[in-house]
């Protein structure tokens, strides 16, 4: 660790994301049901962890809202921990700049479409009745009000698909439906072992088309998404 | 560490359940909605896994069914990781020993009360349309299954019941519906901080009425029920 911490520190730096604002949502949300269930998904937050790290290691300034995970918080990069879709929006809200545009917002977080009408109670199991309902109603959409246009919209935002089938199709449609500018598209299907694992394999979708980059560690996802976005932020 | 080790080597020891097989379920199932999302609950397994850690300590032949936790294997148990409320019955039912009797069983687990028909692609959202409705089905009832009169019921079968309100009477009426012989009920609501937290304020249900335990670590619970486990399988 410290040879590696001297090597960093030799080492010629670049930071072309230096003085860019940076703002990464990562991980699941847990949508509460009752005081003691919620619906959960099986976002580690792995690739949204590893794209705040390499966002700072490119000297950007990063807000890091990220759900419930077990990971340790990224080195150099302001973290704000949320359980619900409806807080990480909050957060997400609270992270843009008061004054000036936030450069990239990366949306890697996995958000609940749904969230449930909370029962103040836990609910019981009645013998012989049937089981309860579980109303869901729809969440915020946290890309979609981050990419609407307007005064404060990011430079650029980039979100992520997470589909099982039809990958690209349904990630082309994401991106004109939600109006981000990129849209990684990613497998989690569970054969992929994606969603807890550590690859990934991302189709990078933009206006330019699609970009299919091949099977890595979601820590070269992260760094090559980085990059990506520094070429993006600082061409004139 | 090496200090303790020779402190406890050297200690008398006192093994009461020295070839008595012991059954204790623990932490929260996970019930697939679809190959993504899923219902789970607060359970952290810290109580159930105490416990089968202290029956291990005073000798018992202990195996562990586990759901989703992040907590490590205690020592000196068989431990066999589960997720949804169906494998845990499956896990149990395989732990019963082949011949002759377990001894007990102490379901600490917070197992879904229902489960949900898994969708076999991920659900999606459609603009403009209602969201699905998920429909849940009960879940196998593990207390109840492993309580219920049989060549292969455990001597002592112990339930935990989680509650937000009327914890007592509550958990009386469980013990009675689902034919165990004690329930442990404890208070979880969230002011409490029971899930997930390390304290616990327990009431023990037995045929012989209610015994209510001061607030103490989930260890001197698991220690304290694992002594009352312990008298009652050696008494005559």
């Amino acid at each position: 660790d410290l040879v590696q911490a001297i090597l960093a520190a030799l080492r010629p730096v670049e930071k072309p994301l230096a003085g860019k604002t940076a703002l990464v949502t990562s991980g699941p949300t847990h949508e509460p049901i009752d005081p003691v269930r919620y619906i959960a998904n099986r976002s580690s937050g792995k690739q949204g962890h590893a794209i705040a790290a390499a966002l700072a290691d490119l000297g950007a300034d990063v807000t890091l809202v990220s759900g419930p995970v077990t990971l340790p918080d990224p080195a150099g990069v302001r973290v704000v921990r949320v359980e619900s879709a409806r807080d990480m929006l909050a957060a997400c809200q609270a992270a843009l700049p008061a004054s000036g545009l936030l450069d990239v917002a990366v949306c890697a977080a996995a958000v609940a479409d749904w969230g449930v009408d909370v029962a103040p109670q836990k609910l019981k199991k009645q013998d012989g009745a049937a089981p309860p309902a579980i109303a869901l109603r729809p969440n915020p959409d946290i890309l979609a009000t981050l990419s609407a246009a307007g005064p404060q919209r990011p430079r650029l935002v980039v979100g992520f698909a997470a589909e099982t089938e039809s990958v690209i199709d349904h990630a082309v449609a994401k991106r004109a439906r939600k109006g981000c500018d990129w849209i990684c598209a990613n497998d989690v299907s569970s054969a992929t072992g994606t969603f807890g694992g550590d690859r990934n394999t991302v189709h990078l979708i933009s206006a330019d088309g699609v970009e299919s980059w091949p099977d890595l560690p979601k820590t070269d996802v992260a760094t090559r998404l980085a990059r990506r976005i520094a070429e993006t932020l600082i061409s004139p």
